[in-house]
């Protein structure tokens, strides 16, 4: 028999660094974290990065093959570099890939968080039998990655995948990226929220405001889900419309792709079975009839752990 | 020196087959063309293809390689079938490729008419220098193809590309497809003339007006081109705003995909400059700052013989 192969995948997010070692099939043989202390600059995270890594080696006695390393923003594979973080305020440039292998003599492999996630969906989840598939991240921001032909597909300069910017209203919300009616402009975190802030003075029935105290400031979309599962009218209608706005962008993705297979994954995603059944039915209803009956939504099954086995499935699959 | 190849290269439209014998190196040597005689059903253009194809050969003394196809509708390269062309009513689901192989001997390739047109304009016109790019056809639909990394993306089930149905508003125009808001509802031939004769009767003062003797069932995008030529400010409009429906549809391309260059083709694309820099600048004004400064619009470089050319192109491409 093969010995066990191991890869160290890394989750660099705005609040913690999380680390683990993988196995080949994805299960997670060891799990740490650290802050990522954004706050003392880029200099600082790398600090903590390699501090992460060297433990996470030295307290086990595995065979780990490479270092797979996952971050938000735009990130070249290529040239191994991360450029601004939306999560790291401040961090330009770096390239994170020339600065951990000058300490680790491994191979490192990095990539962008839901392009990893992507990957990982791919080998060990919810997209191990579809040949294409995108999969949406519903979280602060609207990620995505594109699975083409067993692929990730990064593009010319590796930022494909953006799905959170696909506009679904030429003269819709302003987004944080400066263009009008993008999805995460609808869905994202704080728009959810604020768009919800809005509405509620007209819903004083709602079970939200009990939740909240009445105190806006403590509005979440776990709080929206909460009152959801306790049948909140407005909440599922929150949630159903969530689910519309993410449907209708991704309807495009399907048309121009002809991608029919959507995995949902993200702190939103939360919302659970309702906001599939509203991203698939608007997918049923907009996309061409040629996709239309081939439509298939899924929860992505890398919850928590989707930042480790993502990054270190970087390191499967690309070996 | 080799001796040169060549390949017949077929374009089955609404009105017309068109068929041309076209060199390696995109020249074409000898073209003709034979109604389509849609209203006959699919035998008869089937039996009109085949009576193109054989007079083509027998009037030409040349090593001919293959046959390319291009058809409209939803076409599968790899079974070659052409299911529903929306420009041949009542035609199902045809075999083209079985049927012309058992009278000819010859490779046979097809493949949508923008797929084609894109490969064309790889091989020979404005797409020769890229790695990747979308082409978009403006006619009576709105067509489109994609090259990622020098091959044409058809999706797994051979629909990829349909850019005319990404949708600028998830609660905009109604689509022929029954969706809301695609691209082809707002600048696709018959909806542009419909936008416009609603308009006309607020703009007494156009030369439009003049140029249809008031009847605006003369209406068509020559005349809304002509009246721009002559300087009318509603036309000019109607053009500009044209080229913000296209830009808004493609800045979500090029958001997902990476996308930086875009090649305008078909009719519509007669309205020229002032089309293409509002592409432009939409563009500009709604992608992602890491794609604002690479965009780039161009027009297709293959006019009335990309039919022609890019069928043939099929050819070359697959050999």
């Amino acid at each position: 028999m093969d010995k066990e192969k191991y890869a160290l995948g890394v989750d660099i997010g705005g609040t913690n660094i999380k680390l683990g070692i993988v196995s080949e099939t994805g299960d997670i043989i060891f799990s740490t974290m650290l802050p990522t202390n954004r706050e003392d600059g880029p200099d600082e995270v790398m600090f903590q990065l390699k501090k992460g890594i060297k433990e996470t080696i030295s307290q086990n006695e595995l065979d780990i093959i490479g270092i797979g390393i996952g971050a938000a923003g735009s990130v070249s594979s290529e040239k191994g570099t991360v450029s601004n973080p939306p999560n790291i305020p401040g961090w330009g440039v770096v390239n994170v890939v020339d600065i951990i292998k000058k300490e680790f003599n491994l191979p490192i492999c990095i990539d962008n968080d839901a392009n990893a996630a992507a990957i990982g969906e791919m080998l060990y989840g919810a997209g191990k039998e579809f040949n294409s598939f995108a999969l949406v991240t519903l979280g602060t921001g609207v990620g995505g990655g594109l699975i083409l032909n067993r692929k990730i597909y990064q593009g010319d300069f590796g930022a494909a995948g953006e799905i959170g910017h696909i506009s679904i209203d030429y003269n819709g919300r302003l987004c944080n990226c400066g263009s009008k009616g993008c999805v995460e402009a609808y869905v994202g975190n704080h728009y959810l929220v604020d768009i919800v802030k809005e509405e509620l003075p007209e819903h004083q029935d709602s079970i939200i405001l009990k939740l909240i105290n009445n105190n806006t400031d403590l509005l979440t979309p776990k709080i929206i889900c909460e009152a959801a599962v306790d049948g909140d009218e407005y909440a599922l209608f929150v949630i159903e419309r969530t689910g519309f706005y993410v449907g209708s962008a991704l309807s495009s993705v399907g048309n121009l792709l002809d991608i029919d297979t959507f995995i949902i994954g993200g702190g939103v995603s939360a919302f659970g079975q309702p906001l599939l059944n509203s991203i698939r039915k608007t997918l049923k209803d907009k996309v061409l009839k040629t996709l239309k009956h081939r439509i298939k939504v899924y929860p992505a099954q890398l919850k928590n752990e989707a930042g480790i086995v993502g990054s270190s499935s970087l390191i499967f699959y690309n070996s």
